[in-house]
C-alpha cells in the first residue's frame, strides 16, 4: 500500500501565513516528522521548533503523533559545498526513509512542516522523491506556503518586478562571487551569511532588507545601499548576538 | 484622518490558498474595491469575479460593502507597451483615488483582493503608493498570497532552484526577445500569451507547464521541451477555446 506524505509550507515566520489548505492537510496527517537540528545553528532550531509546535497546538484537532530524528551532521567546508550537500542529502534520505518506514503505517499519512514555501531553497521534496525512486511507495503532495520572498515584499509594501521586467532570486554566495547581474535590475538574495551586499561597488542600487520577517522580532531597513549598509550591518550584528541566530533576505533594486 | 487600505493576496486559483492572515484582514475591511474588466479578456473576469465573490461569501462575516468601478480601457498595441502601461496606470490611479475618496469614510478600511501574491506582476500596490504620494492620506498594508509560481511548483511537486543556484522569474515577451538566458538554468515564465517556449531552439530544456493552476480546470504537462511542446500547444488551444481564456505559467529547466 501507498503512504502519503504531505510537504506543507507553513510560511516564513508569521503563524497567520498558514493557508486554509495547509490547515486542512495538517488535520489529515497521522504522523508529523521533524529533524532535531540541536544546537547547530545557535538557537534558531529551538525557536522554529517552537513555532511548529505552536501551529500544531493551535490548528490540529485530529489525533496525531510527532516523530523526531536527530539531524545528520554536515560538513560545512564551503569549498566542498556541492559535493558535501549531495552526500549529506543522501544520508538524510536514508534517515527519512527509515523514519517513514518504521513510524508510518501502510496507507497512513505523514507530514513535514517546511519553512516558507517548499519550492524555494528547501530540500524536503527532493529527498522524498529520492526515497520514492529507491522503491518506497510514496505519494508526495506539496502544499505551497508564503515564502520569505513574498514576506519581504509584503513587509516593505513592494512589488518585486517593474513593468515587464524579470526578477532574479539568488544566494549570498552567488552575489558575492558574481556581483550584481548586468541584465536584471531586481535581485532577491537569500541564504546570505556573509552580507554580500556590503561588497558591492555599484552606486545605483537601493536595498530593501528584512530580518526575522513575519515574527515579533522583524527588522526592516531600506534605502540607497551605500547610505544604509552600515546600519544594516550593525542591526544584523546586534540582533544576531541578542537572539543567537538570524535569518535575513533582501531585494537589491537598480535605480533607473 | 488616515484611511487604511489592505491589498490582500488571495492565491492564484485555489480558494483554499487563502491565508489565515488574509481571512482576518478581509474581516476588518469596510469596503472592498473591484474593477469590472467587463468582456475585455474573454470571460476570465467573470470567472475571477466569481472566485472573489465566493471568498467573500465564505469567509467574511463582518458587515461590508463591495464597490465596483468600470475598467479604464487600455491600448494594447504591443510596440507601445511601456508608455501605454504607464499612462494607463495613471488613469487607473485617478479612478482608484476617486473611488477611495468617495466610498470610504475617513478612518475606514478598504480592501483590494489581488490575484496570487501582490508583489508579483500586479499593479495595485504601486497605484496605491502613487495615490498616497499625490496627497491622499493612506496607510497601505500588503498581505502576501500564494503566487502562481508557488502554485506551479506545488502542482508539479517541484523545487524551483537547484542546490545553490538562482531562479529567474520573467515574462513571455522577454523570453521571446532574449531566449533562454545563458547564466540561469531555472526560468519561470509568466504573462506568456505567445507561447514563447515553442520558439526556443535549445535542446537541453525540460518544461513544467501549468494552466488554471489551483482550479478544477488545472492542466499540467511536463517533459523534454521538444517532446511535449506540441501537446502543450494543443492543450492550450483547446482549453482556451472551451473556456474563452487561459492563464498559464511554466518553468524551463536546463538539464545538466
Ligand atoms: C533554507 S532557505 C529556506 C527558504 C524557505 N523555503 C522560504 O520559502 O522562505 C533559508 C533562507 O530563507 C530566508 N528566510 C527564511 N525565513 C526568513 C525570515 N523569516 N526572515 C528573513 N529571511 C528569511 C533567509 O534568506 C534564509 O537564509
Ligand atoms: C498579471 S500576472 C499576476 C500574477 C499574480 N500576482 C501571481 O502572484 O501569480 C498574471 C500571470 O500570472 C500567471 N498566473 C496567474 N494565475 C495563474 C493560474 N491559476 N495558473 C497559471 N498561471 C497563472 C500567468 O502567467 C498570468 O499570465
Amino acid at each position: 500500500m501507498t503512504r502519503t506524505v504531505y510537504v506543507i509550507g507553513i510560511g516564513a515566520g508569521n503563524p497567520e501565513h498558514l493557508t486554509l489548505q495547509a490547515v486542512a492537510a495538517m488535520n489529515r496527517v497521522d504522523v508529523f516528522f521533524t529533524i532535531d537540528k540541536g544546537a547547530v545553528n545557535g538557537g534558531a532550531t529551538a525557536d522554529l521548533a517552537g513555532l511548529r509546535a505552536d501551529l500544531l497546538a493551535r490548528h490540529v484537532t485530529s489525533p496525531h503523533r510527532v516523530v523526531t530524528a536527530p539531524e545528520v551532521p554536515r560538513d560545512r567546508d564551503p569549498a566542498a559545498y556541492v559535493a558535501t550537500a549531495t552526500e549529506w542529502q543522501a544520508r538524510r534520505a536514508a534517515l527519512y526513509a527509515e523514519m517513514i518506514e518504521h513510524e508510518l503505517a501502510d496507507g497512513g499519512t505523514g507530514g513535514f512542516l517546511v519553512w516558507g514555501d517548499p519550492s524555494l531553497y528547501d530540500g524536503t521534496l527532493n529527498l522524498l522523491h529520492g526515497i520514492a525512486e529507491q522503491g518506497q511507495k510514496l505519494e508526495i503532495v506539496s502544499i505551497p506556503g508564503i515564502s520569505s520572498v513574498a514576506a519581504l515584499a509584503a513587509a516593505h509594501g513592494l512589488i518585486l518586478n517593474r513593468v515587464g521586467t524579470p526578477i532574479l532570486i539568488t544566494t549570498g554566495r552567488r552575489l558575492a562571487d558574481g556581483g550584481m547581474p548586468r541584465d536584471v535590475d531586481d535581485v532577491v538574495v537569500m541564504l546570505d551569511g556573509r552580507t554580500a551586499f556590503a561588497g558591492l561597488a555599484d552606486t545605483d542600487l537601493d536595498i530593501y532588507w528584512g530580518a526575522y520577517l513575519g515574527t515579533p522580532d522583524e527588522i526592516l531597513v531600506s534605502g540607497d545601499l551605500h547610505e544604509v549598509e552600515d546600519e544594516i550591518q550593525s542591526c544584523r550584528t546586534e540582533a544576531r548576538a541578542r537572539k543567537g541566530w538570524i535569518m535575513d533576505t533582501y531585494l537589491l533594486r537598480r535605480r533607473r
